[in-house]
């Protein structure tokens, strides 16, 4: 008998509970995939050495940068590049898978009322 | 104006042409966004060093493990730990999202004549 478990990223963040505190899904190497539930915006901010992806899985996001935005839909994704300031932004609720290494911080070089440590992203998700 | 766009993983995994044969869509750091198209299987082999992401983006997947398979659905991923031998099966087309470090060979410690380059696997998308 296995024990191997298909996971299933939409399930898990419609059972996210609180907006902007993403969850730790899974690990590949030293880079976590999450979810998140968000609606409104972060904050504007940046990972001076850490890549960032962002992928729709329900809804719309917008990332606004310096350079311009970028809009995605339902099943797109974007990488904000390390160093490159953003504010992720959705008008309604939506959810998102990222993937960032264990050492990005997820309001990265700003702290605000959003911020969450990586203990708070490794609870349990709602449901386990 | 920026020049940032959206990707869309399900629409560049139905462009390709080829079964087996995955191209790479993103970097994160040091870890390879890819998309494939497969059918049937691909061979057993394992990562020594290197998790592997699958997720899949349309159709069913049957990941073969010596503990046990699990079975993906449409959504739904599930990460092959380091050292883990497995073999990928699809008994029917099924489009897949990958996540591996730059340095994983995608059939891992044995070549097959489904083996890639890592060369052929950076090639442009179809259609771009």
């Amino acid at each position: 008998m296995s024990t191997a478990k298909a996971i299933s990223p939409a399930s898990a963040a419609a059972a996210l509970t609180e907006l902007w505190s993403p969850r730790v899904l899974a690990e590949v190497d030293d880079a976590y995939v999450k979810v998140a539930k968000v609606k409104g915006n972060l904050a504007w901010h940046a990972h001076p050495d850490e890549d960032e992806l962002f992928l729709v899985l329900r809804g719309h996001l917008r990332i606004e940068m310096e350079a311009g935005a970028v809009e995605l839909g339902p099943g797109e994704m974007y990488v904000v590049p390390k160093g490159v300031r953003h504010n992720p932004v959705a008008d309604e609720e939506c959810h998102l898978l990222l993937i960032e290494k264990r050492s990005t911080l997820h309001t990265g070089d700003v702290v605000t009322e959003k911020t969450r440590s990586l203990d708070e992203q490794l609870r349990p998700l709602p449901g386990e």
